[in-house]
């Protein structure tokens, strides 16, 4: 049986993103138990240190134990009943998956549907509430990874709550990338992952939720189809009041992991963090443009932290991305769905938005023949 | 923000063990991409490993990206659908557990009952079968941790088989520290926990499926319930035919560090590390049968890896603890439900299982009063 001694690899595709060897480092600390007065604490500063990166008061803040497939399962399970109504909004890969979860909880989808590689309309969004007044929650994704494209959460938050809707956002690739702002935009429920522009190493999906949606999932009809996601039981292992109960085993060392990227992350700054984010992208940008390479989003549209490129004409999909792979040690990522084969997804996030990172890539570009 | 230092343990409760410094070094190695050829040559790599430990040819043997309750509701959600029967054996916490799993899936769960700290009891599943020609499956968990009990895994497996319902068996505890014998036993769905006697950190749900129950899982009338947990879909994206296609991130580092485990348990071999949970477990015993103090488990049912042992008269439960923590850095269980105040759960699981750890705590004991 031989040791596992991972490549040197620099991470520029849909995420994972490159982690701090802080973050690292922080994650080979010795186990201890999740039930540990030392751990406890541990859980308490986590959830104060999220609840700053979500700029919200919301008590319930924690990361579910899995990754962001699981934090999304979190907010349908636990807010979609049988027989209620959803508005969600399809403008790519996670839209649809959206789709997939409001009908596995017995809900109806009302879809809303956009061109990949745009941001969501938020008039149509407003039809589709104006012709299904009944529908309890509108869902949709802020940043989609599958494009790179970033829609309006305040407007589309703000719109939920005058309709007396639940809002459901999908943060995955936008939390610490782009301005996130739960309280001030009015989002209910709000998930995102680790991997992406935290920094941090995969398997966790922090969550918030607002007053309105926990109190709705504390007066559900039906008790919640996950065991595992029940939130009812889940808050009173992440509670606070000193009554904490036993739910799982949480993965201690990746908790351990996302403390300090939480501390790097708040040590920068979020204002910060999103400048970085932006700036890189400028560069990457300036770069891509002068090989003559085009984006698929349109200018205001795009998100910096996910560049979706046409694949320059005569370029090998494949091959190329092999090459820079195994020559370059540099990972982008494939198109998706619609996408397969025609674009490219840069990643610029957490600690692979770096200048770095950026010269490093545009330089393989030029050695492979894209200059 | 101040960095966090975990203080030094010992563990010795139901779980999490004392992790070796290969898995911890393993964990901290640069995160890669999830769909790197490298990460896909070691999901590889653990599925062959996890099969040796699990001592099974099944093709479907992964990791579950989620602790432990995920593994279980994983087997629960593909294998119940609505309407049902599930014979549930109970001795302890989690046989309950499986009961809310089975209710959550819509399936209807025939409750075998039998006193917390015994084996189920092989002759009431017998007249429950008997009872209930008609269910589908029987539930039960091999090696209770709220309780410490062993059951006949192998009797209650072929009993199943032989009554045409699928098996399912929370090996959690039980894995590596005593046989498991998933194909000679005919077990149908299996789940562990990383965090026990393979000594990895938690976070991590390793499961196998018998043809049996996969074939069930593909001929399903209805969606699974869960898109996070849908080993339709799931299974695409730990199988090896060459057209792996994404279903959510995995977790990259936890994966190193499950890869090391494993690499260290097959390194000892499996026979010598169930030799070693019983010789510690002996040790253990005549340590603490010589202060008096009693097991809550009849002899030939109980499990080397968790000793359940009532609490000596006039030792005050929550204070001894914590002075065993707080002084000497040891951790031992509380008991659980009925059990709350009245018993200790000493674990003996993976690394945890050793000469040094036993005295030990042997000697705090002592030093505590208790001798």
């Amino acid at each position: 049986m031989n040791r596992f001694y991972p490549p040197t690899r620099v991470l520029m595709g849909p995420g994972p993103s490159d982690i701090h060897p802080r973050v690292l480092q922080a994650m080979s600390m010795p186990t201890i138990g999740h039930l540990d007065p030392v751990f406890v604490d541990l859980m308490e500063e986590v959830k104060s240190q999220l609840k700053k990166v979500f700029v919200t008061d919301n008590k319930l803040t924690f990361p579910v134990s899995a990754p962001g497939s699981a934090g999304m399962e979190t907010c349908f399970v636990n807010l979609v009943e049988p027989g209620d109504k959803v508005i969600v909004c399809q403008n790519g890969v996670f839209g649809m998956r959206m789709e997939e979860n409001v009908i596995r909880c017995g809900g109806t989808p009302i879809i809303v549907k956009d061109d990949w590689g745009r941001a969501v309309d938020v008039q149509k969004v407003e039809q589709a509430m104006a012709n299904h007044p009944d529908a309890s929650c509108l869902a949709f994704v802020h940043a989609e990874t599958s494009t790179g494209a970033l829609s309006d959460a305040k407007k589309l938050c703000q719109l939920a709550d005058k309709n007396q809707m639940i809002s459901i956002v999908d943060t995955v690739t936008s939390l610490a990338g782009v301005p996130v702002l739960v309280d001030e935009w009015g989002m209910d429920a709000v998930y995102s992952g680790t991997q992406k522009c935290m920094s941090c190493v995969p398997g966790l999906s922090p969550v918030t939720f607002s007053d309105k949606a926990t109190s709705k999932i504390k007066n559900r009809k039906s008790k919640v189809q996950s065991w595992f996601l029940d939130l009812n039981l889940v808050m009173n292992y992440w509670n606070s009041d000193g009554k904490r109960s036993y739910h799982h085993t949480a993965p201690v060392n990746s908790i351990y992991a996302l403390h300090e990227s939480l501390c790097l992350l708040l040590e920068e700054g979020l204002e910060a963090s999103w400048k970085r984010h932006s700036d890189m992208h400028q560069l990457l940008k300036t770069g891509l443009e002068s090989r003559g390479i085009e984006f698929i989003v349109p200018e205001n549209e795009r998100l910096p932290q996910l560049n979706a490129v046409k694949i320059p004409s005569g370029v090998d999909d494949g091959k190329f991305r092999g090459e820079l792979l195994q020559r370059y040690g540099i990972e982008i990522g494939a198109g998706l769905g619609p996408f397969a084969g025609t674009i490219w997804r840069i990643g610029l996030m957490g600690q692979s938005a770096g200048i770095k990172n950026v010269n490093t890539l545009l330089s393989a570009f030029t050695d492979l023949g894209v200059k």
